[in-house]
């Protein structure tokens, strides 16, 4: 599927824009705002924590609401808005109504999200005072949705997003964008319906709420829910996906297409989130075969990519192949230890790293210049385990293990 | 319990020796023996990993062998003697046989351990080199336990060894003695019969294998089982428990003072282990109250110990109290946000850290420059987490995340 610019805007009928109210002290964006010219279906997935933000609790709620219909997306970055009781609650609903109010749309049209540190609560006046610029600034031109992805990062060193356009059965032409926040505190749960990170999706193909919760859930599954950074679950995950159905013509919703394309943008994100995580100099990528279940495969693939003694290799351009077969031995997947392969790269040119559960030749007494030299050059690790139980297969994405996270986030508030 | 000197030689009958065989190359002490002058009864616990050291393998099978008595404990350190296959299994029997010639045992007698880089071989012929020194080094004095203590060590920066004194009900007064191994690749999985680490212990009392299998499974559960470095469970965790009944008369198993004696021994060994995690600088001591059942207190507290981002703040001595929740909210134990308490410390001088699920005054906005001094001070830092869900109490043991955790585990072969 080809991609397109223009991001979160790309589908027609969404503008968007980022401001900076004056939460963070870096002076960074902080505010954004995504809107549809007109009402879309939605769906959202959400994190596991029990400790939930009083945003997710909110969004909840708001895409209960029977046949609601939504108009966009608002998001403060720079505080998490958890742990603040029921001010917090009351905090999200005031800018909710304010912006609703500013730019003229029905009470209960916006979708909320937080993200930032847990526990002070939103400076609300400074968020009620970006409204003007913020509602003045919103554009549909690409350096919109780049503005409005800028303005929902925290320890992000860069802007993730999207789109493509694809094509329905049909004929008809429609497009996903996509843009996300992640960096660290990333390692969904292992469920349906469990997210991880900030990832707003639009699109102007049709679609009913119940087939977009549907679609997100699993395509939610496959993608964001398999990074994984540190191995914390937030309080604060959230995932949306609006549609608003500008193409016009029947829902698209039971098109393989309109599933695909979906999927498409939350893996390309979620690529983009394990590349950019918090003191990341590689993106590694593992990617599981012939595991007895695709629960088992996704297990396997987590475990390997969570396993910090595995990211501080990688980091290091180790080839310690022990901490890989370790960390599928602990997975909770089946495995036959005398039957596992592992491989850096997965096509021709790829180097044995484990044959048989034993360390490939000149791997197992410290040696594997080549493999290091490798290792060395490569910004992206793609590790390729098989493990000959079945036909179940998962990709997860993760990053190495550097100074540069400790420092991060021995120090993320000082 | 009186701590007493001596170590793993401390419980009458013991004897012990570490000496330098030349597997590693800093030329660290790496071959182990500690030896009953009488058979012993004995129970182990090791690692649920799937993929598991022959080592480990073999220790299984010595323990399941009907009313198998036992004489002693050979430790290789340097090398894990994973994934090995057929050969690193011979290698080990090799090596334990020649032992139990040298010291003149019965085959079979003596119990197996390794810890190491994973995928090289034991080097037999440099084990076998050092086996007459070893068994000339034999000694019952508080140097022999430390020099067994030494000799299985691979990144810890100091040697673990406890003994204690206690008395049985009818007045007999026994030992239980203690080493172990810890530093890296340490997360227990928390289940009955998982272990961590290499820790051995021994007694002089009399017991009962099978009562010896129950205290040590049920005391390594509360203990051993608590203590979470770095996420990774190992293919090598193994934990021995010897009683070779020196002080004479009846089995102690059912006596509460000899199960008190050895889960306080575990404790200790626990702690130390936890205190030299691989680059910490502070122990981290987690202990939940009001627990719903011992299954949520104990998730709930290995939870927050093994939460990389609030091992990274205590690094910073950063008072980032909305880690601990979140780290709190995905532990899976039943918690009601909004009446979660926090402390650092349990007594009257404890600080309030979370207080009904907000963060105490004054840390809500990146204050606590009171707590923040105080984290600063601590060497140890205790967290007293309250639920308030019923009664169940558990503690876990961890350490803050360094730069120098990375340093070791990106360049720990080379």
């Amino acid at each position: 599927m080809p991609s397109v610019s223009g991001g979160i805007v790309a589908p027609r009928g969404f503008s968007a824009a980022g401001v900076t109210c004056g939460i963070k002290r870096s002076g960074r964006p902080d505010l954004s705002l995504i809107l549809s010219d007109r009402d879309a279906t939605a769906a959202g997935v959400f994190t596991t924590n029990a400790v939930r933000a009083a945003p997710v609790t909110l969004g909840v709620e708001r895409l209960a609401t029977a046949d609601a219909r939504f108009r966009g997306i608002l998001t403060v970055s720079g505080v998490a808005n958890a742990m603040t009781g029921a001010e917090g609650r009351a905090d999200n609903e005031t800018i909710l109504a304010a912006t609703e109010r500013e730019v003229g749309l029905p009470a209960g049209s916006l979708l909320p999200a937080c993200t930032g540190v847990i526990g002070p609560r939103i400076p609300v006046a400074k968020v009620l005072g970006g409204l003007p610029g913020l509602h003045a600034r919103l554009r549909r031109d690409p350096t919109a949705s780049r503005q409005a992805a800028q303005a929902i990062l925290t320890t992000d060193t860069r802007v993730k997003e999207v789109a493509i356009r694809a094509t329905l059965a049909d004929g008809r032409t429609f497009r996903v964008g996509g843009i996300a926040k992640g960096s660290g505190m990333i390692a969904p749960k292992l469920a349906r319906l469990h997210a991880t990170t900030l990832a707003f999706l639009t699109t102007d193909a049709p679609a009913s709420a119940v087939g977009l919760r549907r679609i997100l859930s699993l395509e939610a599954d496959r993608t964001l829910n398999m990074v994984c950074v540190d191995g914390d679950t937030s309080t604060n995950d959230t995932i949306y996906l609006l549609a608003n159905g500008a193409i016009g013509g029947p829902g698209a919703d039971d098109d393989p297409a309109f599933r695909r394309a979906v999927g498409e943008v939350l893996e390309r994100l979620a690529r983009e989130i394990a590349r950019d995580g918090e003191g990341a100099t590689k993106l590694l990528t593992v990617t599981v075969e012939g595991a007895r279940t695709l629960s088992d495969a996704r297990s396997a693939a987590r475990s390997v990519v969570g396993s910090t003694l595995v990211k501080a290799a990688v980091f290091g351009s180790d080839p310690n192949v022990g901490r890989i077969a370790c960390a599928l031995g602990y997975s909770g997947a089946h495995v036959d230890p005398t039957r596992i392969d592992v491989s850096l790269g997965g096509g021709p040119a790829s180097l044995a790293l484990i044959t048989d559960g034993r360390p490939a030749p000149g791997l197992d007494n410290g040696g594997g210049a080549k493999v290091r030299s490798r290792l060395l050059r490569l910004t992206e690790v793609p590790l390729t385990v098989r493990l000959h139980q079945g036909r179940a297969t998962a990709t997860a994405w993760g990053c190495d293990l550097s100074y540069a996270y400790v420092q991060i986030n021995a120090a993320y508030r000082t």
